[in-house]
């Protein structure tokens, strides 16, 4: 009977669709008994002699592959590969597939939420208002706004769609690939990082971790924006430099922040000071539509891997080569 | 020298074009010196000498009108009326007008933005990682919920077309007149407010304060409400009865509220004690652009009142019918 370890918590909690179909299959499956995000040791120690890992964040590594003799797939709950060694996956005869698509609707959903949350600083006089503080803020519709999108694949695309609802001022776009054919009349146009930094009253961050995108936005960047503009952060850890944001926000830069992913999750650090910087439990795909299409998105590729059946979401060879142009 | 009181605050703090358009007509002013909504008697005061009141939401009653031998105008500063006698005004000669087109994109965006942060648990996810509690917790998008608008004016209909971007499962409206031809196609319907109750994810009240609406949400309503159901007021304090919304809330019915305007303002209450009700400082017309066209309307209004020039935003006279059926 294979086995598959489910490192992703939660797991099966909304919906017992995922889980059924593993025991209809017949595929013997743990789901992580630490219930948190695990350490590359700790999941070393714990993968030993599964076929299979319904993967989340945590790091598959070169040293996870080799502690796991009978591993012969990595399947993705979600989009962003950065933990995985793709290259020692491929070395080790490892398939690796991924469920792009479905956390994109939730992602782009909150990131709106938190655009007009920032805004209009609802966390701000929630806070003061549960203190018995009567302040009323002043804020900016989205219309007053000039936003800066940078990553415009699935998710970018996403909340450039639900903004043109709020019709934005003017909406800026980057990222390596120039993928849509913009009507000049509609104020959104493609422009390099420098001028989003410059011009944007919101910078929203919607691309993949990488060895390009690793600290993309540190203090530099961060001064380079305007004193009262916003940043929103809910694509991976580590593309914003967490300290850099802290001491620019410390010293009175930023209206606001908001993110939602960490270089080391579960998050403890110094941004918990900043009261104007939102922060948030990598909740972006927290929504029980999508968790649970990429739930079972993910377990019936597994499904098909065991049974030998034509994989549906396997990584294509594009990521191979990020991580190979990375080295 | 025409002398106008200028009761609501903040006012001109972020643009000076409407004291400035006072200042070239001659007018002169005061800026509420208490810097806070004021009670009955504190305007009874302080309006004795002056022949305009540029006003908030403070009550302006019989006693105020009888204090102020001079008053020949009331120029309201936002949209509802509820705040005003005016039949009082009209058996003593007062003019009144109003703004009613200007805060209406502010408060449909706010709200928006408060379905997108209860949805998502925004605000107790940032509370707790401000206190270093890490808690993925499981949302819902807008597509996934049953929205229901009781008030279907400038403001409802706001946020209905903004929603649509979002492709809710269905939209339930409620109004004293169903003001718009809906399409049968696209899952938006006139019903009842007792079918609002029971079948919508989230309730958003829209409807001015009236004898009709006070208290028009009290226990049975709140109680009829799905167990998870969420409930938004950006209208009026009152409509939704504060006590008993902490009573069911306290008891763990609803997932969420978010209430903007109280009864009594500056709010000091017990739903302080909710940590899933989101407490805004009546914020709902507090964007820049918003609050600046309500100023310079509300300004050039009792301008043209003082010229004797023709107006163009008096209160028409349906207002003064609800109020003389209130009677």
């Amino acid at each position: 009977m294979p086995k598959a370890l489910i490192t992703t918590v939660p797991f099966g909690e909304k919906s017992k669709k995922a889980l059924d179909l593993l025991s209809q299959n017949n595929i013997d499956y743990l789901i992580n008994p630490l219930n948190k995000k695990l350490t590359e040791n700790e999941l070393a120690e714990m993968v030993t002699d599964f076929d299979v890992i319904i993967a989340g964040t945590e790091p598959i590594t070169k040293k996870v592959m080799d502690s796991a003799s009978n591993l012969k797939m990595i399947s993705r709950v979600g989009i962003g590969l950065d933990s995985v060694n793709l290259l020692e996956a491929e070395q080790q005869g490892i398939t690796v597939s991924y469920t792009p698509d479905a956390p994109a609707p939730a992602v782009a959903e909150l990131t709106i939420g938190l655009m007009l949350t920032l805004l209009r600083s609802v966390h701000i006089s929630n806070i003061e208002m549960h203190d018995g503080k009567w302040h009323r803020i002043f804020g900016r519709r989205l219309s007053e706004t000039t936003i800066g999108i940078i990553g415009v694949g699935r998710i970018g695309n996403g909340v450039l769609k639900h903004l043109q609802g709020f019709a934005p001022t003017k909406i800026l776009l980057n990222d390596t690939k120039q993928n849509l054919n913009l009507d000049e009349k509609n104020n959104i146009k493609w422009v390099d990082k420098e001028t989003i930094y410059k011009q944007a009253d919101i910078v929203t961050l919607h691309v993949p971790l990488t060895v390009q995108t690793k600290n993309m936005v540190k203090k530099a960047q961060l001064l380079s924006m305007k004193e009262d503009a916003i940043i929103i952060n809910t694509a991976r850890g580590g593309i914003i430099n967490e300290l850099d944001l802290y001491d620019v926000m410390r010293e009175g830069h930023l209206s606001g922040a908001a993110i939602d992913v960490f270089d080391l999750e579960p998050y403890n650090g110094k941004l918990k000071e900043i009261q104007r910087c939102i922060l948030t439990a990598h909740m972006g795909s927290m929504s029980v539509d999508c968790r649970t299409r990429m739930e079972i998105e993910a377990i019936e590729e597994a499904v098909r891997f065991l049974k030998n059946e034509p994989l549906e979401r396997v990584v294509p060879e594009e990521e191979y080569t990020v991580q190979r142009e990375s080295l």
